[in-house]
């Protein structure tokens, strides 16, 4: 039986578990966790395979993570082949090494010697696991947060296990997230022969002390946890290609980047004002893709940041940078969500890898976690 | 033989010359003229046909038409058929009736009632007809003028015969034309992932502050003659449709309606300037569509007035306002150059027509207009 971190993590790499195949991925996981004494519910649509496994009673704690990886891309480019694992002085490469099949197997370790050392814990324990977070999740986590909301299942602390470290393994921890709104803005115009511009309307003219004002407007000022919220125009364009016709009208496409310090109300508002401030004839199209979500427990971040102090001696930053992550949907069953795992340099890249040590090591600072956690 | 520019008219509208066919309409243009004396010489490029007609020493005058015709478009929509004339309460109908035959067969008329009347006139008289003037021209007028520019052509006086009146026949004489100016500019700005914007660089966020400068940018104040030159952008787009990515590139494109107030390279350096006063990392491709053409000479203005009024006791308005026209080509091989021809109310539309007595009025008008210029 596999007993270390680095033969499970191997033996989940050679599993080629495109997003969002599992092939057997989270059948090996449930045979580890019913042995550990696990409760498992399986959950599986279409091509995507999910389970939750629950343990125990009382305050309750879940650790999320999926499966699937992304493609390798060029296996030319690789070293290696990204479906055989192979440790090279000390580095393991493979896709999925950072994420997050390293991550799984050390919190199945840190689980397994966890329960081992204490069998009567307080709490209950649960993992949730899908094979599409590299997808859009259509099939993973959304069915199964509808299922477990449906249930009124309520967790108290979520940990998700993506990469979140820059530079060495422990120095980063997200408690949050920004949201992401995105709008589609058709300013009308009147089409005419552009020689006789006072008989048409250009769309593209009127927009522009429009888009001057929202592009320069201060939505907030972030604070100690996220950056300002940010608006950034991704795309601009009319139907015209002809050098003698004004064109008809100007579609404007955005995305804001937001801290909870903003609500979409706000943000929609806000938009609203500026196009009829500036009298411009518009429709517009939203389209929200997350929430923000922020964890305040000190709690829970002071119990892993205390964890990762222990084992790497080092005090971890407590951010809420980058993209949006599967922890978004968690915010529908528990209000406490923090992120922590491997480092995220060579994730989606060719060659991606973790050095053998840092898989030891996150098992047990994953291990100390529990035990804090549960005790 | 048809001696009336009604019986003309019709003939020339039953041929169905649609751009750039011509069907015969020349070959009989060509045989009339044959029989006043004119020397006849055919410029035929693949489907186009086209002549010049010339006669007499000294000073030259110039007449420029076409027989094609634009598409009659949805015949359903039409009461007669297009290329069956038919005449409605003295009224002709049928495609091509305004623009232009009808002014050619006016030209046609007064030209034999002149030379029958002046067999010795002093001067040099010749005739310009074409068969894609309604297409693009590139085997009609461009090719010829080029041959006669190559033979150091030098015209006096030309008159375009397209349709220029508005109300009524008499009411407006063209003595130029705006020129055309056409470009693209490509902003270029660094792609990257929406969520760290300061890694990369939006190219419609950088280039709002030069499109605000340029489409509030005043040319010029204009003339008498001419409307200030005007800017429109007549197409923006990114190559992005992604909203987590910032687009790589912005296209600007643009077109100028210029007066001789200004030349191209005067409008290409603003341009530049504002863009590089801007920092803009950019490429431009510039395109000439057309040259703007005015002419000052009192001589050719008063006499096609006087003729004017003999006839229709009114006083044409001098204008430059409107599209481009085939004119602008004539500006190699002459300076003055004026347009005037019937009304322009039906032009290009179903159920084009012209009243039978504007067609008499103008071969009067053009008769009176050639014994004035020869003598």
């Amino acid at each position: 039986m596999l007993n270390n971190v680095l033969n499970i993590t191997k033996k989940l790499i050679s599993i080629p578990s495109i997003t969002p195949e599992d092939l057997g991925c989270q059948k090996f996981l449930i045979s580890r966790l019913k042995k550990c004494g696990f409760f498992i519910e399986e959950f599986n649509f279409k091509d995507t395979k999910n389970f939750l496994a629950s343990k125990g009673t009382g305050r309750s704690f879940l650790f999320l993570g999926h499966t699937d990886v992304v493609s390798p891309g060029d296996i030319k480019k690789w070293n290696t082949d990204p479906f055989v694992p192979q440790v090279i002085e000390n580095v393991l490469y493979g896709r999925g090494s950072s994420d997050m099949k390293g991550a799984i197997s050390a919190m199945l370790i840190a689980t397994e010697r966890f329960l081992k050392k204490n069998p009567y814990h307080l709490g209950r324990f649960l993992w949730l696991i899908t094979s599409d977070e590299e997808g859009n999740g259509t099939n993973g986590i959304r069915k199964v947060i509808k299922i477990l909301e449906k249930r009124k299942e309520k967790i108290n602390f979520c940990l998700v296990g993506e990469p979140t470290n820059e530079m060495l393994l422990g120095d980063c921890i997200k408690n949050g997230r920004r949201g992401s709104l995105s709008g589609k803005i058709n300013v009308e115009g009147i089409q005419g022969h552009i020689a006789y511009p006072t008989l048409s309307k250009n769309p593209i003219h009127m927009s522009l002390k429009f888009l001057n004002e929202i592009t320069k407007y201060v939505w907030d000022y972030g604070n100690d946890f996220f950056l300002p919220t940010q608006f950034q125009i991704y795309n601009i364009f009319t139907n015209n290609f002809s050098n003698n016709i004004i064109p008809s009208f100007l579609q404007i496409e955005f995305n804001f980047r937001f801290s909870p310090l903003q609500t979409v109300q706000s943000l929609q508002n806000i938009v609203n004002f500026l196009l009829k401030k500036n009298n411009l004839q518009y429709t517009i199209q939203w389209k929200l893709h997350a929430k923000p979500f922020f964890s305040s427990s000190k709690f829970l971040i002071n119990t892993l940041s205390k964890s990762i102090y222990q084992i790497m001696k080092i005090k971890p930053r407590i951010t809420t940078t980058g993209g949006t992550s599967d922890g978004r949907f968690l915010t529908k069953i528990s209000d406490e969500i923090i992120e922590f795992g491997l480092k995220n340099t060579t994730i989606h890249q060719v060659n991606e890898c973790v050095h053998v040590v840092d898989l030891k090591n996150l098992s047990q600072i994953y291990e100390n976690f529990l035990s804090l956690i549960f005790l």
